[in-house]
């Protein structure tokens, strides 16, 4: 449902155009100082409006912790901390209730929930519940010490001089997509299990719960589908297991086996395109051109790097408290 | 750990060259017809040995019902499925225990483990384990009544005429990668939830359990990173839902949309190639040259499609239970 | 951790004296009518102050619908709902932080988390929270049609005219314990598993998050110890499984078997006592004499059957589910 | 289902008398010394038929492994352990098809399974499968160094001289309940968690998974429910948390307090009492007299213990490997 991990436990919640959106965290260690300046730069990352490409929308975005806090530490309580939505138009959305927008959820949540689904700016299945994710990542990297966790746009619309592929995307007046890679090093060996635990399946998984993700591949990915045997494999150099090359992207048997982690996500382009499209009027039942309203981002790809170290730094401390190397507490007072 | 699944819940075990490989499934509805004859087909699709480029190696693998089943009927109880090892040469696997192989888990188990990890063949950490998959895949597609699962295999050595590609790795005596793709017809509306548990994430997740999968992607996947939006966009046409076009594979906002899912995996060439390799020497300390003895695939994606239909049936099993649209008592007596 | 349920899925978390205590509750059919009316009377019923041996504190404890909740109606997303504390006197309990209350969580909790416990007012370890328990229930409620719940205090101090026992204690100028019974009818055959899912274990593992519960029994309960067979086991009557008595209160084999439902809790003395007592001073690790400020009740049991409703409601709208006796969506728009 | 715990996770299965009863456990530490005769005296003591007042059935119960034991030494795989069934008569319960028996899952069962359920001697929902829970407990107590689990049988038919109380059912021709208690020392502050996870939540979830148990109580248990505050609590003594009276029965808050844990369960008479009772033909849909025929136990407490045991034991365990105090790698080879 919305909840993720074993024992660095997530729950989100909220709607993009309700009250609020939110995350609870249980199973957080006890003793780690937490305050709202820890959250602000990875916040700021993620919002629209100050990129070329990016939705204009701005929420001031400042946590609000209702628990799990205290003294500026956490107390191993459960931590919620919530983000109210101040900034919605969603007039803009009242309107277009009759169109399910092609790409969205608009038309498969309305059959599951019969109708019931707050609708406003996709409602509870909007890239705004990504400001949590990017919450639980903040508290996930402070966890993961000495261990560096980056994540960079590659490529826009198939290019990699990402300014280019975005240029082409502001002329054509539509949205574009791209790829974002995600990097980890200082790992020790031996985090995840070798079948459904295996790093790949939990990244993958948390991957792909954040909107727009179309694939996902670890070190050589796809490309390793048309090597040979002796070029992909990486020989192992020294007891430390050092590789000499890393096709396998850090990741062997479904372990981390102490070389970077290197994967990458494809991002398709955003299905609230300005162009103008066509889709069914709910009303009446036939097929009919339609232009999305609303503030949106041309290449939501830009935002992604900082949820994807999000999801990468909350799965991570998961698997590092299952391995025992994060402490219940991690001072004491 | 080696558990998946809420309501249709398996847990995988055994050993390469241990007792045997098996499963559990804790969840399966009451009342459906069972016998071994439903394992066969795709038991013997999976065994190595008749293709080109598959490993000799062949194990009778009849499935051996331990608990579950009572009167060729599930009765609701815990199915225990077990597959005996009776071909084993495990003395291959003794000599080779210094070098570990790269690509292997071999070095990443034996630090997590701390040398207690059962190193023949692979041991727990071996492709011997999906053979429990696909009985687990054999149980969920008679589930699925009216939904038809099917994965073939598109690519090997990136040539799409993969007789070719496999022939290129038969001439250079060496392993090859290859991709398979899984399509599934006949799914309802509204499978998945939103962010955590969205089928793209739960298929993901289970398909990462398959040895020597590097990458996934759905519908137009990473394709889509390098399209505009109106291209990448699929026009709803009708009042159930169907597109005009299938960029999405059948999801979106993590939900099935009723349209053909459609997704694809990349397999890396399986490790143990027969070709020459460099690794370290654990009593030495030393790289050196090694070749892997044993009976391996060149092209152990040729083996992988009834693996990925299984992996897929269960997940669509389980998502099936959650919607409530199998029962939990298929016939009553 | 603070999570229990398998399909109508609850988080708590918050601190007594905090910002807020409050709840997440994931896998809500959609489709429920929902309005803060319908949580006032079972709060009212939770509230101390009222009764005699109750606390005087008073929160104004108002539900606030923070997501999953639109036009009145659940959506099926999470529903989230916080109660903010208004009427606390922390500093009641800074006075006490030297003294670790016996009975209470302040020396275990200060061990376990390092002294980065919210300590105000036991934290997070507080009957406060049972406020999101009753909300949860009053969902769980609405779910069961036809199914109605209902606890009763049946002894205080040993005592079953409730009254007296009471009287007792507040002469004593002590606190006292009591025995809260539930009964539920209209349940149907066959919900629950018969090993780690029984109902018994499943509505025992609820109970003892319950503060203060000390034991559970079932049926005759503890009774049924001292009883031989014949007149220990209830004679089914009729094809509908009616039994002609019910020593095992509506349980059989871990299922509930159609007939009334009949559970019972031990809830010990409050253990916030105004008489003085012996304890630990952490500065001078002596023991000495202490007498714990702040509001209290004298017997908390009186307050505990709103709880275990809400909490047997929980348990048994999470089985439905499993059970597919209520559906995913409860009606459309 | 038929799994319990977190990282210490056991998924029973089996029938009574079907082909075997087993467990899978996942998430054993590596490097845990593992033998058949490690087994042995635990299972010894299950065993009926060598007490009076139980069941002169005897199967030779020994665990074949299955899986996750090499050398015999744990390997961090899942463990698979099975228990043939060898010695059963199931003609005895063919004829006893047509008549439900009073107290057990017969009726109930045959319900919520259609019909298919395996119902010869109670199928999946047997006694029988408690031997799969010493096997988990025989393994867990191994990990719990330092900490010693030990139960005993406190009351036979009301009667705490349980000699004297096996007599007055062997007189009476009848089956008779009991009190068994468990008492644990050696246990670190802090296991638990406050809420749904404490250890009372625990311990008491598992307990009811153990057939005719029909109460739970911790400490002073349901004579707390008759106290006043000041006798009940518990003074701390001294920086170890020490209490001078254990009314507590070593548990506060949901945590362990250092102190004894200590608590009971209440058994209830066999339900198979070889006199005449009054029971349902499902053939002629009317009540008639029915003596139960097979092998059973006068007293099935009397083989409690050692399931209560592996009980207490699996539970604690879980709970150590959640607070890091029993290492994933306990030996290195």
């Amino acid at each position: 449902m919305n909840s993720f991990g074993r024992l660095f436990k997530l729950t989100i919640f909220g709607e993009s155009h309700g009250e609020s959106v939110g995350i609870n965290i249980d199973g957080c260690p006890a003793g780690l100082p937490l305050t709202v300046d820890d959250f602000l730069p990875d916040i700021e990352r993620r919002k629209g409006g100050t990129q070329k490409g990016a939705t204009p929308r701005q929420e001031t975005d400042l946590p609000i912790f209702k628990s799990g806090i205290f003294n500026d530490t956490t107390t191993g309580a459960p931590i919620t901390i919530l983000f109210e939505n101040n900034n919605t138009r969603s007039t803009d959305y009242a309107k277009q209730r009759s169109h399910p927008r092609p790409g969205h959820a608009d038309f498969v949540a309305s059959k599951k929930f019969g109708g019931n689904e707050d609708y406003r700016g996709g409602g509870h299945f909007s890239g705004r519940l990504t400001v949590a994710m990017v919450a639980a990542g903040v508290i996930a990297k402070k966890l993961l010490q000495g261990i560096e966790v980056k994540a960079t746009i590659t490529e826009i619309g198939g290019d990699t001089d990402t300014e280019r592929g975005l240029q082409k995307a502001i002329e054509a007046k539509d949205s574009v997509g791209g790829i974002v890679e995600c990097r980890v090093t200082g790992l020790p060996i031996g985090l995840g299990e070798h079948f459904f635990d295996s790093v790949e399946s939990l990244l993958a998984h948390a991957v792909f719960a954040i909107p727009a993700v179309r694939g996902v591949e670890f070190g050589t990915g796809f490309a390793a589908a048309k090597m040979l045997g002796k070029e992909h494999n990486d020989p192992i150099e020294n007891m430390e297991g050092k590789t000499t090359t890393n096709h396998a992207g850090g990741v062997v048997g479904g372990y981390t086996n102490g070389n970077e982690l290197v994967y990458r996500i494809a991002i398709k382009p955003t299905s609230s395109t300005p162009q103008d499209q066509f889709t069914l009027n709910w009303e009446t039942q036939q097929m009919e051109t339609f232009a999305v309203r609303g503030r949106h981002d041309l290449c939501i790809a830009l935002r992604v790097p900082v949820v994807l170290e999000a999801v990468t730094a909350f799965v991570l401390a998961d698997l590092m408290l299952l391995e025992q190397r994060i402490p219940r507490v991690l001072s004491t007072k």
